[in-house]
């Protein structure tokens, strides 16, 4: 599967793509941390998830782009040429789901930490979540490591089991809980969950590349570029949505914290009915 | 494009700017997250984001600095003589293009979200802001690896349409919604345009080098030299500038603030009307 030679432009385009995810969620994480202040305390543990969930992806591609840098040499002046694999290192696609057994559990736990739902709805879905995406990713790891395509098949099909039932909670029953939530959480929350369906898909076709014939040098440079976007996409931009929805909740919630974070102006939009007859809510930063 | 060898004194001019430029970003980021108490909740979205674009900018030149040393190598005592380029590396122009398609959006977004506009209008300017930055990278890119002057001078055409389009939204549109800022910021922020405008234009004029026929390793070397000193600025001094106009701001919103933060005379000059009707603000952390 891993290709014998790259050229010099799919070497340099996937060495200067692993280094791109790198930044991104490197950042991010730092991001989501010092923004912490600037969200309400119940929503902050969504956050941390959010930023370990990056942390960790973060630490996976510099194993990865590492492993990526040691596999692949050439032995022209100034990386002209082509690149060849080095005997005796071989590239390890494995941390890719370890990285994902990890993240991907964490992402929906992010999720539906951020709706802060009644316990008893949240323990249920997190619950029937949770062990539904650690399947997902452990069925698919036989196939990845595996050259035959009746194999690959049989853990492709299986691993996509728990995550059809994934989309089913999502899209179903997450959805009878949204009524409670702010017009811009609901529209946000909508775009959330259609980002997490369209960079998950990425996941299968990736995986089923070798299967339709598609493979060499051009199609395993693609994939790689292909699962470093998702990547990003998934966890990263997935991240400061999931920030940019506990910031607006923060908001509805707390109006003196939001004339704090806001300016007049901005207030004013948000918040028309400041004088309100509602709690005073306390905890603002 | 890059020179086979380079004199001791241009390796070790580029080594140094490398180095000072990973200092200068990675201190400013630090500065600016200490400082973060030192301006009011409502800019310290601004300030991360500055932190932020500082952080990936040290980074790269991290990576930039190390592809480099790597590289190129004297095989003289004591570095004496020239450098050769290494068999078997290639030093990475590509890190220059992922740290700008993230950080050059970043900057606009530190600008605009420091000006504390209606959200609606903020809303509006980033909407065409962030693609036409990431466009006008991207579109850079195919020139920048290219060694054809046609090729070249089509994407550095084509990469200049979102440029100048940026130009237009910052200079036309942006001056339109300054009226309500307080004179100070209106300066700062010209200085900001004025600074952007300056320093982006270093990298075009980098670009062309090599259609002006002006190739070879001191051209090379003034364009490593050129980029590092516009990073610099564009991003590190660009910062402060932003978090001079979060203090500015933060002490026209809040007396109090200002009370506490400048010396008595300070505070006078800044706030002559102290006892003026006015809200007294909270959130001052």
């Amino acid at each position: 599967m891993i290709p014998d030679t790259l050229t010099t432009a799919q070497y340099d385009t996937i060495y200067n793509i692993f280094s791109l995810v790198i930044a991104s969620q490197l950042f991010a994480a730092l991001f989501m941390i010092a923004c912490l202040p600037r969200i309400l305390p119940r929503y902050r543990q969504a956050m941390c998830v959010a930023a370990v969930v990056c942390g960790i992806a973060a630490y996976h591609y510099f194993r990865i782009f590492n492993s990526f840098n040691n596999s692949f040499q050439t032995d022209a002046v100034g990386g002209r040429g082509s690149y060849s694999q080095v005997v005796g290192e071989g590239f390890n696609e494995g941390y890719r789901y370890v990285d994902w057994l990890l993240t991907v559990p964490l992402l929906l736990l992010e999720l539906v930490a951020v709706l802060a739902l009644a316990r008893k709805l949240q323990t249920s879905l997190l619950l029937r979540l949770i062990p539904a995406a650690a399947l997902m990713i452990a069925l698919g790891y036989p196939g990845e490591l595996s050259g035959d395509n009746g194999i690959r098949n049989l853990f492709g099909t299986l691993s996509s089991i728990p995550f059809v039932y994934i989309l089913y909670v999502l899209f179903v029953e997450v959805t009878k809980s949204l009524d409670n939530q702010p017009e811009q959480v609901r529209k946000s929350i909508s775009q959330l969950r259609l980002l997490l369906l369209i960079t998950w898909g990425v996941y299968p076709i990736a995986y089923l590349l070798p299967q339709l014939g598609i493979d060499g040098a051009a199609a395993w440079t693609g994939k790689q570029i292909g699962y470093s976007i998702a990547d990003i996409l998934a966890k990263a931009l997935y991240g400061l949505i999931i920030y940019r929805i506990a910031r607006i909740k923060s908001f509805a919630d707390d109006p003196t914290f939001a004339a704090s974070e806001l300016s007049k102006s901005e207030a004013m939009e948000l918040n028309p009915r400041r004088d309100e007859d509602r709690p005073i809510p306390s905890g603002a930063a």
